[in-house]
């Protein structure tokens, strides 16, 4: 017997979650796509983007910021690009069919792009990339945002942190990087916040763009991209890929995702590269593997644990967390039990 | 009459680079392309990749590190791929090639790709980038190098710093960012370490990967990526792209540049994506445009100067030096006046 401390079978729930989307509305197989996403990000620990999410999509549904049903509308179909309208759907069901797009499109064409607009909050971009490793190809995903980020030298934030991933295969688990361009999320000060506690240096700008250790000042400004003027640079490049070559909306068009009666129109963007156009992918899977072995037989930092490739640990945590389930902190069992409740369906423990 | 303190032509400057590398048995044609590329580097105000690198190559060509003929076999020829081979001849013309390649291939597909292996150093990336978006295009570029940086949590410098870029047509001066993995360039530390200076804590880990202020020890151990872990896993990323997905040599095979008897044998990955296929090149430009402004205009940090967008300070530097010349320290002067007295060419000054 389970009580409120003993983590959660993962296929309860995704049960759970896919039964709680149909009762939104959600339509039964679209339903399975949003709760596979959202527990596969339990499952690799990444829990901020999990099924924390849940009752937020809900309220989404229920302000009209987010349509039950996804009609994803294909406005432009060229040889090697596809556009694709989601019509304020949810962006886990257009972002797994733009994938699958690309990547069949790149299984003759060796390289394919698909593209997504008026779209919503995808989750872990990497759960997109490792789609196109399982047919031997390298996948590259980026989302636009709402603004959060300020351009280098700007003390407003007009550039979404624009989370991406690319993967790779190899003969055992990809290698998956996996990055949003904030130096941390906005939850973490929001989090900070609602504890009374400060931040650390170098995480935001207050309004008039000077660092800050003040949470609320932080997220009044803007938070900081990884990297400094680099990684400023690169969020912009991304900005331009996710949101502006989508046909999505961009820079301040973009409204926070806690707001739940405002469309997002967020833009993807989505690229597969087949491996074997290149080079047969057995060589290209010796080749990483010799390199990332090498990686991982380097000497560490002294002092500090074995050097560890990026996307493993979220691997050792999907193996580990199948078996033990998906531990939940009280308050998020409450949100869900009362989000069951309203739905009339019984929490997953 | 100028004396050591004028800035010199850039059509001077341009013209001696010609000469100096035809006398050092470069075809013609490719003298001009390798020319061209690093007086731009000068004019953009990229001096560390201009000229100075003249007498490197001039090294490399006289210890065989360097091809002074490029001969390029394209080794794939697929629809949308192409590999091409440059048996050590020299990375701008290789480089040159395979994005006029990959642009040639978009025009009809939409998205193409071309790899470069067996190569040497390129100069800078948005070169490249800039390429394709003279005709429509979003030009990606990115480069293998030395092993310069260390993978997250290691004391080894297993990985390059990478270079890439990324360039988007506007309705004037492209949006390029261009972007070494590094918080600084090797030659920083070297710098300091010639000066008997030490160096910021975050530019280098010594042997042990330790922070280290000693650029000494910093050459010994590794520089650190910008951006922390998330930079760490941009250039593994990109390790993959230019160096393992082209057949380049990769991580400890690359011998370094100062080393001129060792072909480097260095990857590059080139990609040209056709704006059209998205939405029409107009639209595009509008909404970049608008992008760019509203950042243009946005407030700058208090006290601070205008927000400026990446790759217009180039653009800037670029029409104020072909006006007033490229300024050479006389280090850099006594340098060039002895290879061109080695190959019986006049300074350009």
């Amino acid at each position: 017997m389970s009580d409120a401390t003993t983590p959660v079978d993962a296929d309860r729930l995704n049960a759970f979650c896919r039964s709680a989307l149909e009762r939104l509305g959600v339509p039964s197989d679209q339903a399975a796509t949003i709760a596979d996403s959202l527990v596969d990000a339990n499952l690799q620990g990444i829990d901020s983007h999990g099924i924390v999410r849940l009752p937020q999509y809900a309220g989404r549904i229920r302000g009209g910021g987010l349509r039950p049903t996804t009609e994803l509308v294909t406005i432009v179909d060229r040889p090697s690009v596809v556009v694709i309208d989601a019509n304020d759907g949810f962006g886990q069901v257009a972002a797994t069919a733009a994938m699958g797009r690309a990547i069949e499109r790149a299984k003759d064409r060796g390289i394919a792009a698909a593209a997504v607009r008026r779209s919503n909050h995808v989750g872990v971009m990497g759960y997109y990339s490792r789609m196109a490793v399982e047919h031997g190809m390298i996948g590259f995903a980026v989302s636009g945002a709402a603004p959060g980020i300020a351009p280098w030298g700007g003390a407003e934030a007009l550039l979404g942190s624009n989370p991406w991933s690319i993967a790779y295969p190899t003969r055992g688990e990809p290698l998956v990087v996996d990055i949003a361009n904030g130096v941390v999320i906005a939850g973490k000060l929001r989090a900070a916040e609602q504890r009374g506690e400060t931040i650390p240096l170098g995480w935001a700008l207050d309004q008039d763009g000077r660092p800050t250790q003040d949470p609320a000042a932080g997220l009044a400004g803007s938070l900081l991209p990884f990297g400094g003027a680099k990684g400023a640079g690169l969020t912009l490049a991304w900005e331009v890929l996710a949101s502006v070559l989508t046909g999505a909306s961009f820079s301040r068009d973009v409204p926070e995702l806690t707001n739940p009666v405002v469309p997002q129109r967020l833009g993807h963007l989505f690229l597969a590269i087949r491996v074997e156009d290149f080079m047969p992918l057995d060589e290209f899977v010796e080749r990483i593997d010799r390199l990332l072995a090498a990686i991982e037989s380097s000497r560490p930092v002294a002092g500090g644990p074995t050097v560890r490739i990026p996307g493993r640990r979220g691997a050792w945590s999907r193996a580990e967390r199948r078996t033990s389930g998906v531990p939940l902190p009280a308050g998020l069992r409450a949100t869900l039990a009362s989000l069951g409740g309203e739905l009339g369906i019984e929490p997953p423990w």
